[in-house]
């Protein structure tokens, strides 16, 4: 399958998951307002493609691809909220708490923390108990507090104090924390999870985790270079906050130019791990490749 | 045991189970703030002792216990949110967000939601990956959508327009709908895992849902009619919101004295129930006649 093919399955999947009829019908909307919006559908993705190439089956997988894409959905939901970033638009849409008011949406994201898991044990029917705790053991790492949400936290820091955070940190290590967590741990999970249901082996998992931290990274790197230089229309959301606000950044510590020659480089270094696996992978370069290109390097 | 006995094993687990030493120390430590708030400790103490009842070993239940109190603890914290019911005070100190800000606060929930399981998957040592499965899947469908979070979103609307509700519900079902899920099911919940982890027959497990049922009604009337007569000094919360706010509760709807009578009368139920078991439970007992003490009846 190539990269449009998957999103297409990914989007067909996500929906029949999702119900929207279920009582009280609120709930079950804004979950799936915010899944289902047009998005790039990256974890997902990887996650189907990690179990191609490690000898698995994409179905077996689909359950936890999707169940990805509806955690990366919370966060979203939650990010946007006026306590956390107030952002009014994301992928083009008024954002989750904009169309359904602040108490439903962090309801909504609540809710999609075990929606996610539970559509992963309900519709994965050909794997074994022992995997399904595996996969069950990689999601709660990286979605709570030892992955994304340590990452988010620290992130908040970085808004405001980095020059002299609480942490104590030298403003290069928080933010090489802030990208290994806010970001790189939500592509370590599905690459992962599909190399675990694919049977891959310790070292292969290695391999595909260090993957995932450095695409993370790169991927942030890109979203960093972005806020500054795109535009609304281009992104479906607001951009130049992180300017406004001062905020650690890729760019803001090391420059436009420095960032992107980094980026260069950390995409470099995953094209050759891609390469150096025994089964290729036209679609983790095709990713690779669309970071490249929104940032026109 | 006594209930006294497993509050403080529970206490000990709890203050064990959760770090405060991890980076970024902040989300740790507001996870544990509202987990080690002093509470009643109903939901583990149930777990426990429903394990005990059906023959199994309370030590292989101690970890799921202590992760539905930190999945209660979670509810509390979004509960009492700005947007939400926005309280000041919970257990007498002050609310998670008043101590560490509305952003940690929304996300030390979140954490808590996959931290909850995470405990559970690390510290069950003795459980075989089958029942394992079984109690991540009580878990996911309790905690979200179809379970407490059903009930939260069906409060709200209890809040503004229950006489005119937007569901068409008549206000009975609404109240009956918000106190199963909101309230009852957070009962289940633990009933249900202890019974599972003890190995009891779909029979009992039948029995023990209907006393779960039972009694998170019976828990949720007794909550209301002390909004109604109690004081903060007695609760540690800030009482008398529903009546000011015109709040659908068993008291707006069928006053005093009707509530306490049906009160009375499920908690009979429930005590019918306990008897017909092969193996008394004097704690379960504790917990009833407690209920029947806070509202004096």
């Amino acid at each position: 399958m190539n990269l449009e093919e998957y999103i297409e399955l990914v989007n067909k999947k996500l929906d029949e998951y999702m119900h929207e009829d279920t009582f009280p019908q609120d709930i079950f909307k804004s979950m799936k307002y915010t899944v289902t919006l047009k998005g790039k559908r990256l974890r997902p993705v990887m996650c189907l493609e990690a179990c191609r190439i490690f000898g698995g089956n994409i179905e077996d997988a689909l359950p936890t691809a999707c169940a990805i894409e509806m955690l990366h959905a919370q966060t979203l939901i939650h990010d946007d909220l006026p306590c956390m970033d107030n952002d009014d638009f994301r992928r083009g849409k008024p954002t989750n708490h904009k169309v359904f008011g602040e108490a439903t949406a962090v309801l909504a994201g609540d809710a999609l923390i075990s929606f996610a898991p539970q559509v992963i044990l309900e519709h994965s029917k050909n794997l074994s108990a022992q995997t399904l705790i595996k996969i069950m053991k990689e999601y709660v790492k990286f979605a709570g507090a030892y992955g994304v949400i340590g990452g988010q936290v620290a992130d908040i820091e970085a808004e405001k104090n980095w020059k002299n955070n609480k942490f104590g940190l030298p403003p290069e290590d928080l933010l090489e924390f802030i990208h290994s967590h806010k970001t790189a741990d939500l592509f370590k999970l599905p690459l992962r999870c599909g190399a675990i249901i694919a049977g891959a082996s310790e070292e292969d998992l290695d391999k595909i985790t260090d993957f995932a931290q450095k695409l993370g990274v790169a991927f942030q790197i890109s979203d960093d270079i972005l806020d500054e230089i795109s535009t609304f229309e281009e992104m479906g959301k607001t951009l130049g906050k992180d300017k406004t606000a001062d905020k650690l950044t890729y760019v803001s510590l090391y420059g436009l130019d420095t960032s992107k020659e980094k980026l260069a480089c950390i995409l470099e270094e995953c094209c050759a791990i891609i390469d150096a696996l025994k089964v290729k992978s036209e679609v983790l370069k095709d990713i690779i490749r669309g970071i490249k290109k929104r940032v026109g390097i």
